[in-house]
């Protein structure tokens, strides 16, 4: 796939209307004949030679999408694909197979599930390593972390910075649990990049668009969060940014969105997930900490997300949560953690998947 | 139970702003003496005798209710229940024990989950039968079916009215199933009361105080829908315009409210499930096919709601969906349906319920 | 135009998808020839003889709606209006001027500006008296004041019911002024209608069918507000509702929908004036009490309606807002009320409009 | 008030709890006293001396304000502000007169109002020359023009970027019109504010907080857009991002919110101007074109805009809309923008300011 993969970028950067996907074995002289038949249509044919196969992309004026069709009665054409969505990349229509994105041997979007875990914020050392053994002991496959943190407010504590991402690197030596942390603004994107094994882009930057084309060239997986007023097409758009940039690696996270409702911080949104599933192929997370605000929520939401189709959680943990720098309210304590990572065991297995 | 809840009912109406319970067996003298310092304090005190215990009331102005808390430490006092949150009977608070609805001997609110299951608009009585068995055939223990419809647009087909309420009534006798169906205006109370099994009130009625008014002397257990842009509390208050008609038999249904997300047709708000199981004591019960719209996304939905602790489902399904007379893209076929069952069965078990 | 609107409501009834408008003096002979080719295209024809003119439907499967269009070149045919908005009867496609509703001498819709006001409920007879002889010296041309009252919590004050109605009768004997008051169910109508200059729907009844019906016939000028989560175009449909039932004296009330912004109680969504203007031919009045839910936000907002076009106001004004019964906090006093009106005066001439 | 400024800013970084605001000509024997009797309720005293007068922050447990509150008797105490919103450079009670900004001779704040308009997109020399001299002919006060643009698609036209920006200061020199610009990102900070006379940040980055503290330091007027869903207490305090940083000359920008309503393409919350104007001191401007997106609505709500009290308006003018890069359907032709502008000079005089 990974060549099938680059030179779908490329056609799609070029501005390709309509992918023509030719059958493995394909002649020049069949190529050609394709070529001529677009140009015949006034219209530009754009050939990427994988190692599988060729595809070609038609590029031009719209109008004339509708005869292009007509190729699809060659021998050789295998498929065509039009490009309707406004997003391309990040379409299930472009690439059918679910994304699946490993990060130091753990695996996003396949059946197992993937349960991200840890404080908010990096507070100190022994703050970090508390909850790093509480989270791994209860079962979570990576740790979460915030260094650079976007507040509201100007005073609120702003996070460690680059001495926060020491100390999850000295986490990750210790519990050997890799490392997903949020990234502020593109000139930080190699310093966050060159710790962490994942990039977190938070809600308030879904549409930074400076930030996604950074790291669309950091050559680090992405956890790409949900602006609150991102709509789903939005969304997807904000990941071709990162997908367009040449990183393959994005991994998509509802974290709740904002209505009139106020007995919960924001409005989780998990229709989200069957609809981002239908739409694209890249792997869902689901975020109940910050989607409601409450740690008592956190536990049925986790589960709802589960079962509705999401690759993953990500879930806010500390050790002392009426102590914590930011967000104590929605933390679990590592206990409590760990006895709703046995409730979501049993819940994936009925569920035909792994955890 | 029943006792206490009228005594409840009798003593919210009067205003109270305490609740003072008394142990079991407390002899006159005590009950007077209670009373006579609650006047002191300058409020009143309305006795309500129950057969299994006593309740005093205390009545008046706010400002003194600091003071009423030193009766607690009377020998006769077992609780006192500050009455704080804007809804009463609906709240936990005032009855902590999960209520449970019985239908003709379906219960709703147990652990057995209930499936309410059948089409938007009755249209005639092949088709009711046919969905009806075909409901009935997946497992649904309750049959819906819309005789009065609430429609946009005064164009649209307004249901078959009094026909199709004995429609209802027929499909019932042939399938065992009890009915649930929706009701506009109070004046159509009695009549649809008369063949309903539950009484429906729909999104758009949630705030129609008249209706619901109406509704709490109809003798019938009620669905009460959230309406599109109802908070949670204001939910709790519609409920509660119900309760303190008399009518115990409330059942609480979330089905999606208005936001800018557009690919589904509302939003569902799952968040509202462990909300309102945490503030008030009435079943939940999740309609996925008025909140998301579209009958693929209604199955990882179903089971969303399940996971997050709902006592139940509400299901659109119809035979030809493409044919409906309402609401057939979110309509599900009776073999998907009865697919979807088999996996909710799977899921309710390892949720530590049953289906 | 009587006679026109009374002959679309009945096409429009019918169904039809083109609304065929002859030259005046059209003869027999062509009217018949209209018909006929309408016929021989599969649709049936609905000929509606007015005084002025004769309106044609055509009536049947859309997809014949196009080969329509050529009947334009009839030289007896003066226009033709396609039936595409689900809104017809409210559409200014089928009603291009500006509908002017006169009650009781009061024009609204026209350039003059009318503005109704008084408290939110009508409380005693010296409390209505009081803010009606202000609202009347502030120059008011119309007095709002609530005897039902929807209320969230049910223990909420509910209004005088009758007896409210009986004391705007009164207020209106010494005063002169006409009055709205709402209803809230399809049983009170009636009596309502009895007592009211205009008849108030209120924003949580905005898609009540049963009530829009019922005041379809009621033969008073209706004010219907917009529900909070109501579209504008939803909104339309309703007025449609009405304006079906043979009622074609419908205001349109814009008052707040719900947003996540919580410093207003609603987001007063003046946006809605000019897109109704522009999709409508109904007058639009602007409520900026409940709108902001605070009175220092009344009078900058009733200026913004003002200013983009709308043709009144709806403003709450109560002699103690301390001691009202309901919606003090957004209820101006009479003298800042009369000053409110004396900038609104200048403003108005500035627009050219008078007040 | 230069200083005044200087000395709260430091103040409320320090961290103050209450500004203690000493009268004119106070000794030092007095301001000495001052501190001792807060230290001695356990907390620290900053002073500040300005020309004018001197203010004392007292600084630590919040848990003491209320005594403090007793200095208030001294003689030598003017006032005490308590710093109780958590936006506190941006609110009106630490600074209670209205801000003008000034750029380059306008003054943007004070009783005439600011007019911003020019095309979304700067596109070439032709079309921002001509657009630039519409607008002036019009009577603009300050020329707009993108030349880094936040597009939803990665596949949109992105600007110009640096070329933009020299074809802005080209027209500048051509038109005399101070020109306000766009930055995507903290690294580009300097090279907009390089060109442009007031540096705008779009309604995506309303929380992008490292550009909103770089923007703190460019030395240039900042028009800071609310989010699409940024509440109007979380607006002040990214405003409060920008004040903190040193940066005094913020200009507040409405340009409409996410909602539910379709017909237009955000909702223009104007609630948000009384709103801003009690809670603040800052200049508030309204965008009209981006809030409704069709450019019919403009001019109803540019007025609208006026009349509630905003200090300008920022309108988008092309001269040949349907071939605009970006947002046509919202940009006014210069002679609508001109009319409009005179419909604007009438409404002003009305409300007692000039244009």
């Amino acid at each position: 796939m990974a060549d099938d993969w680059g030179q779908l970028v490329e056609l799609v950067r070029e501005g390709s209307h309509m992918i023509i996907v030719l059958k493995p074995g394909t002649r020049d002289a069949d190529i050609e004949d394709v070529c001529r038949r677009i140009e015949a249509l006034g219209l530009r044919a754009h050939v990427s030679r994988g190692e599988q196969r060729t595809i070609i992309g038609a590029i031009g004026d719209d109008r004339f999408k509708m005869r292009l069709q007509a190729l699809e009665a060659l021998e050789c054409v295998e498929s065509m694909v039009p490009i309707l969505q406004p997003f391309k990349l990040a379409s299930r229509e472009v690439h059918p197979a679910d994304t699946v994105v490993q990060v130091d041997g753990v695996l996003i979007g396949g059946t197992r599930l993937a349960v991200m875990a840890g404080p908010c914020s990096v507070e100190s050392l022994e703050q970090l390593q508390t909850v790093a053994e509480g989270v791994k002991a209860g079962g979570a496959h990576i740790l979460r972390g915030g260094a650079f943190k976007p507040r509201t407010s100007p005073y609120a504590f702003q996070g460690l910075e680059e001495e926060g991402l020491q100390l999850l690197a000295e986490a990750r030596k210790r519990t050997g649990l890799p490392i997903v942390t949020e990234v502020l603004g593109p000139d930080k994107v190699e310093l966050v990049a060159e710790y962490a094994d994942i990039v977190q882009i938070g809600a308030r930057n879904a549409q930074n668009f400076s930030l996604l084309k950074e790291v669309g060239q950091c050559g680090k997986p992405v956890l790409l969060k949900r602006g609150m007023a991102t709509t789903i097409k939005e969304f997807l758009l904000s990941a071709e940014y990162v997908l367009a940039g040449g990183n393959a690696n994005v991994m998509l996270c509802e974290r709740g969105i904002r209505t009139f409702e106020t007995t919960t911080r924001f409005t989780l949104d998990l229709n989200a997930v069957p609809v981002i599933k239908k739409l694209s192929h890249l792997p869902v997370i689901v975020d109940p900490s910050h989607g409601t605000g409450h740690w008592e929520y956190v536990g049925p939401m986790a589960k709802a997300g589960i079962a509705c189709g999401a690759d993953g959680l990500l879930i806010e943990v500390h050790h002392k949560p009426a102590e914590a720098l930011s967000d104590g309210p929605q933390s679990l304590k590592p206990d409590k953690f760990a006895r709703l990572m046995a409730e979501l065991r049993v819940l994936a297995q009925a569920l035909g998947r792994t955890l």
